[in-house]
């Protein structure tokens, strides 16, 4: 016999194993990283699987939690060209696992044969025989009622009865039904492979977020937590549920950047709370002009009773002051004159701020202190870290830290604020990130929105990467919002929120419609709270807060817009308006959106609503309920006339309703 | 500490090692299969690589023949969007392993960093410090000549000197290139897997089939081996390189079927020949009429001298009569009445062919003897096999058989006769087979060949599945064929041969336009070889051998048709006409192609030319050569008129030539 290699392994597993199994979906790089999921989102699970030869299978879905040993099946149902599908509901938060496996099912594939053989074949006696035979096997290998069951039918087919007769019994999906339960599962193959599955609790798929500096909250001067009660009524009051705060704290002196991003600070400039450390303390301590650690548990627990969880920001960088810098000199870079090599991107320089070196001889120490700080604030009560820049930090280092936090603490989220290249965005949503910041901010078009959101919601990277889109933030404030005005602002939030399942904003500044930036062609705020105090006119009659909290009631109120995937764009014939709709999984739920994307003209054109798709068959009539306005419109057919000013309303978002009822009733409309 | 589990992994290995690699291209189902190439085709090898914050890399393509152990190294080149990509050759038929490698280059880092920084910063000093301090230590880690260039160079750096020619000096391409070379690899990322490739001789790639029944050779009354020299002789004229027989052993007289397919057979019907094994023997033994091992070894000599190399059919079934029956009954299914199960497919029957039954106790003595078969034949000089029905024996089972063959004979070759699912195709494509069989026979329109052979030549599928086309074959008589006459012939002659890199004929059938079905609907021969003898008239006057000599001709003189993935359509604007070209890598050779799909009547119309494709540029005049006909026109611009009559010639097969010189010589084309 000839000396074997690679083959061995093969001849050495049971060559009779016949099923194949490949092509698994979802499987994030080759079952690299995990597939994630939100707590009630559906897990559907496709594969190619088939046999040589003309035999029927049986195909299984295996999940269960990692904890677990026991696995639950669902049975795979065949979709053609040998691709075949099932689905579960991930219930826990947690880790699981699933794989795919299966096999020759004999008893079908002579059902499968018989069907085809006409009564006249010759050798008709036989084949029943061999039906009988293979029912009697499994009979032997049963225990229970069922035994009898299954000896019944065999003695049934191996019988003087009729062959139409032992046809019919034979071909029953009753009987087909009674094998399988008791199917021996020979030669059975299973995917090599057990995929993962990170399930997160519901705020990963559905979440509305607004970011303030509480430095900002006092009527005058530097504001405190304390200070914040009513801004966090303020804040439910407009329906958000997470309230995401900046560093919170003690700041640098050294080099601390005074209002506008200028080199030196005045006497009172309060610094950016990104540049973290002083001598009150570094990443563990807590700013004093905020107050004490003690203000801050306060602050998390009146924000829940507001129905508000807190978002704090990690941003894993060091002033020049933080103890860090004196305590562990190594974790730094040093320059040819001894000093501590800044953060750099020429020609830019950020003397306040001190980067990490990830690659020094105690980087295992680093690591496991930065998990510490996380900890920490576990420890204060906050659930959800928004991760400053995880770009410029290694990736192992993320998929140790996110991976090591969320053993012990399943129901932490993790916001990547990564503002870079495609591949390293998805990487990090690879590697545990919960949610990913994207390049909504920059999708002003309808075929820019379109392409995009259409890669998001059907591309395989849904599998793992979460959109979370802001119109604005502290950093960003784009050209559309520049120029286009409080119009400009309605537009951009009814886009977040309807798009996107998980959406926020940076206020006040987002609902006062703030436009201004510090200079012509610069997306950086003028007089920008990352730099110095800013006090809000809350009251303000132009204010947006009303229509925000409308926009946040419709999404609270209608499960269509809590998921990503539903998302469908529909055609309007002109290019300033875009239309899609989503639908909650019931179909009880069907919102159709319309917003007009020019911010200074009323635009008007023809909508295709895509009446098969939302159910509405035979020249029905149907309602579009706005939502907004309240208005109802009654349209019929698949193109309808749209209208929108940009100075009334900037959107329609329809809830559709269909007629239930006849000219019988009163009311004509569900 | 917390405790860790997959973590750990992580933070074991060194989490100072930034840079990542992902999807690398090509890879088979994760690597689990390898890649095929044939001896000279390229192996382009893609990878996204990148690495966290704003450093730069190096990134190599390693590969290696499986057999060594050294790698060979080339430097990848970035595209954009964190896509690289390397290519090399393999020279040497056997497996290679490649791999993909990648570091944080700190002094290209360095470079990126300090031409982007004016020579106002108040840093200089101290950047070109570290630099010269990053060249210092490269230096001091190498020994030869080149230590003396970096020292100078760092020493340049930290001198007195001028900020510009300092700047000159570091960011001179040599002193990086010298800096590569030398590089330390600190820290260096190696891709998690090593991916095999699988390289097979040229014959894999370009090949030209002939099969024929040599028991038809005789010019009456069973034809054996010896008959068949003139026979060769003919094949060779035509220009084929492969000559495939079908199966040559024994053949059994139980249920013998007779002309046509009859159930039962007259005396003198010599059977089919897939019907394997007699008293004479089996898979071991030569068909006493049509000689003996050594009449077919000398055939095989005799063909060789012809430039004909031999391809035989392996059918791993046996007719009733094989001496495998006796000796092991235990590898066949039994019927309740203790029986043989012959083959069936209800309704149809199979009543003298007994499969193999693969989920025997005893399946490796199966499968042992199954490949003592093959490597009998190997012994006899054959190094082609054609596999009948592959699909009706498990995956494992030729994934196990193929491995074992080749890693002794690495120059044996398998061609897929599976006509049937896609995924079914592939999954043998993928485990070893050389070349499969696919649905040409079936794409007749210009629909159905564009998108089959797009798909075919651009997606993933072709790093595994190297398609061989057969216009007929002697189980396969197309509806095209019965009805077109002898121009459908030509048109699918040409197609096979153009668009496909391998291809083959049933002939004389073929060549002698054979369209008869055995009765209406059917795609079976009237009076198929499978079941009787044949006497052909092969010097009929509308034989179409010198057009197949002259297609095949063109064939083996154009290398741009030799190759498969070098196919591009182009639009005509009548859907009877179809246009595409192919280019040699060189591109020397351009071959633009256009066929008159309707066999019944002359078309015309526009084809366009994809001029800068070609590299035809400034309203340049060329002149296409059609080498069918020795017919040059003289084109201008993209778009150009065709007509072609399918009674004269159904098919342009242009040669593109290029002007080259001016009107002051006498010849304008080269």
């Amino acid at each position: 016999m000839a000396k074997t290699r690679a083959p061995d392994a093969l001849i050495s597993t049971d060559g009779r194993c016949r099923a194949v199994i490949e092509n698994v979906r979802p499987e994030v790089d080759n079952g690299r990283y995990p597939v994630q999921r939100a707590v009630g989102e559906p897990v559907t699970v496709e594969a190619d699987v088939f046999v040589d030869g003309h035999d029927r299978l049986t195909s299984l879905l295996l999940y269960r939690r990692e904890a677990d040993r026991e696995w639950s099946e669902v049975p795979m149902v065949p979709l053609g060209n040998d691709r075949w599908r099932a689905t579960f509901q991930a219930t826990e938060v947690g880790r699981y696992r699933y794989t795919v496996m299966a096999w020759v099912n004999h008893f079908r594939s002579w059902c499968h044969d018989l069907a085809r053989r006409p009564d006249t074949d010759p050798d008709m006696k036989m084949v029943f025989l061999a039906g009988a035979e293979l029912i009697a096997q499994t009979a032997a290998n049963t225990t229970g009622r069922d035994v009898e069951r299954l000896t019944a039918i065999a003695r049934t087919l191996s019988g003087a009865i009729t062959v139409a007769e032992k046809r019919r019994v034979a071909l029953e999906e009753e009987t087909a039904k009674l094998m399988d339960r008791h199917a021996k599962r020979r030669f059975a193959t299973r995917y090599e492979k057990e995929l993962v599955l990170a399930v997160d609790r519901e705020r990963a798929r559905f979440s509305t977020w607004y970011e303030f500096f509480p430095r900002s909250c006092s009527g005058d001067g530097h504001g405190s937590f304390l200070d914040c009660e009513a801004r966090l009524r303020y804040v439910a009051a407009m329906g958000f549920d997470v309230v995401y705060l900046p560093p919170i704290h003690p700041i640098g002196q050294s080099f601390r950047k005074g209002s506008n991003n200028t080199l030196t600070a005045n006497p009172g400039d309060v610094g950016s709370p990104w540049a973290i450390g002083a001598k009150e303390g570094g990443h563990k301590a807590v700013h004093p002009e905020l107050g004490t650690l003690e203000d801050f548990r306060w602050f998390v627990v009146k924000a829940g009773e507001h129905g508000l969880e807190v978002a704090l920001d990690i941003a894993f960088q060091c002033s020049p002051d933080h103890p860090y810098v004196r305590e562990h000199p190594e974790w730094f870079r040093r320059r040819a004159d001894g000093s501590v090599q800044y953060a750099e991107n020429p020609p830019k320089k950020y003397q306040d701020i001190y980067p990490f070196d990830f690659e020094i001889e105690s980087w295992q120490e680093l690591w496991h202190e930065l998990k510490n700080v996380v900890e920490f604030w576990i420890e204060q009560g906050v659930r959800i870290f928004r991760v400053d820049n995880p770009h410029t930090k290694p990736f192992a280092f993320w998929e140790w830290l996110i991976g090591e936090i969320k053993r012990a603490h399943p129901d932490v989220l993790f916001l990547s604020e990564a503002f870079t290249r495609p591949k390293v965005m998805h990487r990090l949503s690879k590697l545990g990130f919960t949610y990913s910041y994207t390049y909504f901010t920059w999708r002003n078009t309808k075929r820019e929105l379109t392409d995009y959101f259409t890669e998001l919601t059907r591309l395989e990277g849904r599998d793992y990467f979460r959109p979370h889109v802001w119109p604005n933030t502290p950093d960003i404030l784009n050209e559309y919002l520049q120029f286009g005005g409080r119009p400009a602002f309605m537009v951009r939030l009814v886009l977040a929120a309807t798009l996107a399942a998980n959406y926020g904003i940076y206020g006040p500044a987002f609902e006062l419609a703030e436009g201004r930036p510090r200079e012509p062609g610069s997306e950086e705020y003028l007089d920008s709270e990352k730099y110095q105090l800013r006090q809000w006119d809350l009251d303000r009659p132009d204010s947006l807060r009303d229509f925000i909290a409308r926009v946040n009631r419709i999404r609270r109120e209608n499960p269509a817009l809590q998921y990503d995937w539903n998302l469908h764009f529909h055609a309007v014939d002109n290019d300033k308006l875009i239309c899609y709709s989503k639908a909650s999984e019931d179909r009880n739920d069907i919102i159709l959106v319309v917003v007009n994307l020019d911010p200074h003209h009323r635009q008007s054109g023809w909508v295709e609503v895509p009446l098969d798709a939302l159910d509405i068959h035979g020249g029905q009539s149907y309602q579009m309920h706005d939502l907004l306005t309240d208005a109802r419109f009654l349209w019929n057919g698949p193109r309808n006339y749209i209208e929108l000013d940009p100075l009334e309303a900037p959107a329609h978002i329809f809830r559709l309703r269909r007629r239930v009822r006849s000219e019988h009733d009163f009311d004509y409309f569900m």
